[in-house]
């Protein structure tokens, strides 16, 4: 088979959750200090947008890296299913012990989806909102 | 002094809060029936977005219905700080007892403000996320 | 029971669809002329919004004025299964003969929405691009 | 004819400006004061956002209330040509000596609009930003 | 010269169109079951969004690495108007036997655009709704 | 320590300004053939949106690969509060003949923030309007 074109395609999907910031191990004030107003107890939310890359080659006889609806289901029983109108802190098995910032949700998001998708998986970001989100690809250093 | 154009004008303010939907003189299974993954313990998030409209004649010297920085620093001080970063059931004192729909809260917000606006408040929209808001008009029947 | 506030709620639904316009009754010269490169015989295509807005009290025990769940259920049925993926020329029943103008396409997704909703019916837009779109209020005149 | 559905449509359309808010009958201290960073000398500027909306019967044999062509035509000519890539307070006649608030520029885009559209014409927005917008339907008071 | 500042600019087009997911040597029954709604006879359709990237040193003398003006009319010329409020799979001759997923327009795409843009093309991403998209950036694998 | 994952965040940032382009060592003439309405003498303006990204492992005990705050606080002093309603040619010592291009601006952006942020710099983003915009690495060539 010639060679085929490599592409990136991407998949948008959101969840409305809330979230706390702060380190256990801390003293309350340090974590005010460090979290602001993201220390709140109760804790505040976000609307989610979770957007995942996969890349590789276009399949000659679909025209696809891969079918968008299975890039749809897994995502959504990996990702937005358990964490969709919860509390990630309290609510969510695999993110417990995990300080939520979106350095840590991308992180914890690309180790849920990797097992499915492997080295197809390209970059997985999230947003918390419009001003503010973050990227991982993967990496470590 | 001749008649002036009467203009509509709109500011928009975002905040990141928590809340949960629930009737606590409910039974919890009712609860869940009317309110779905709303109604989690823990409660949820969004990147909540408030808009504010004044009416009015715009003012021949300065152009405008009323200066923005006062719409701002207004409703700043009366829904945006109060709510930012916070559990809408839990911290904020003149929601207590509220259940926070976008309907509870476009009203509770528009009552903030009318002291401050008086007849120049015309409308107030709560928006959760991009596919749904609530608007009032400050109208009973 | 005292007064309630009457308020507007609003949810955005959105499908995907084919649509040419065109007056069957007419030359073809005179469809091109007056709708131009929207009268291509294949048809073209848009990412459709529809945002339906129901108004009416909120529930005192619910704080809503409808569930949305139910507003998205019956606008998914009556509208957006019907037309998703479809070309509304030739694929949707009930708009068989109707020149799917945005102006058209209102009308009709009200009078879909009419028997379930009634008088609580308060506005409908359908939004072709974000460039264009139409509001219908149910008015006849 | 029996009645027609009466329908609102709307065209959006942009350009990018400077402008300068001032009262050249006041001193600078007060324009400071009134206007704060908006007085700036040279200007600053927007990415501007104006919405025509026409509101009347669908012509049943078109499906339209009007020719969206004609709006785009008479909206490019009447106001986005003589202001795209423009300062308001030097470059527009007919802004000259008006102070280009979002309130003064929707009246004025309503004054040159209605000899085109007359009674259709329901409703002009004009947006500096997506916060920050003002709306003029043609009332005087 | 000294080294020069390599940067990448993007430019972003619309375009609306229809389009029909299939391959045309399987049973429908398969195409069904693979491409699934988008596999409507009729087709359905999208606002595209094509969004071109260039890359390279910011002239000294102009401090642009192209001029914006040329990037807009050859993918005017070259995607656009070809594309716009048409059928891809009936309408634009070179699009015929391409199955028109966002893969293979980003790979056609690219080919018409290379020819003049050479090797300061850089990207090229193809949105069929804000949703979903693919970029390409001429690899082969 | 053991390796942390690498991620990227990205914060994003508004000014409203103005600005014309031209090259002063030029006839008025040939800089309206190669800047067209952006060379209008009193300048036109944007709303602009600047996003910088900053690359490296996430801090195990905060989850965060540098606050966010601080992010916010130096992109304020060095770029919006210079720039924010402002005519970038005339009004911001720093690009004192600086023909403002986004490309121009980009390069000037990541040069204020690099002492800032040194090695965890990774890509400035300055846009005009969502149809337009610029990236720059740190690269030259």
């Amino acid at each position: 088979m010639p060679k085929q074109p490599i592409v990136e395609i991407t998949r948008v999907l959101t969840f409305a959750a809330s979230h706390r910031l702060y380190n256990p191990d801390w003293e309350n004030e340090r974590n005010d200090e460090v979290f602001g107003k993201c220390n709140n107890f109760y804790g505040h939310g976000h609307d989610y947008d979770v957007r995942v890359t996969l890349r590789g080659p276009a399949d000659p006889e679909t025209g696809m890296v891969i079918n968008l609806n299975i890039v749809d289901r897994i995502t959504r029983e990996e990702i937005v299913e358990p964490c969709d109108h919860k509390h990630l802190n309290h609510d969510v098995q695999w993110l417990r012990g995990i300080n939520p910032t979106t350095e840590n949700l991308a992180v914890a998001f690309w180790d849920r989806l990797l097992p499915h998708f492997g080295e197809a998986l390209y970059k997985v970001r999230v947003q918390e909102n419009p001003r503010n989100w973050c990227t991982y690809r993967g990496e470590k250093g």
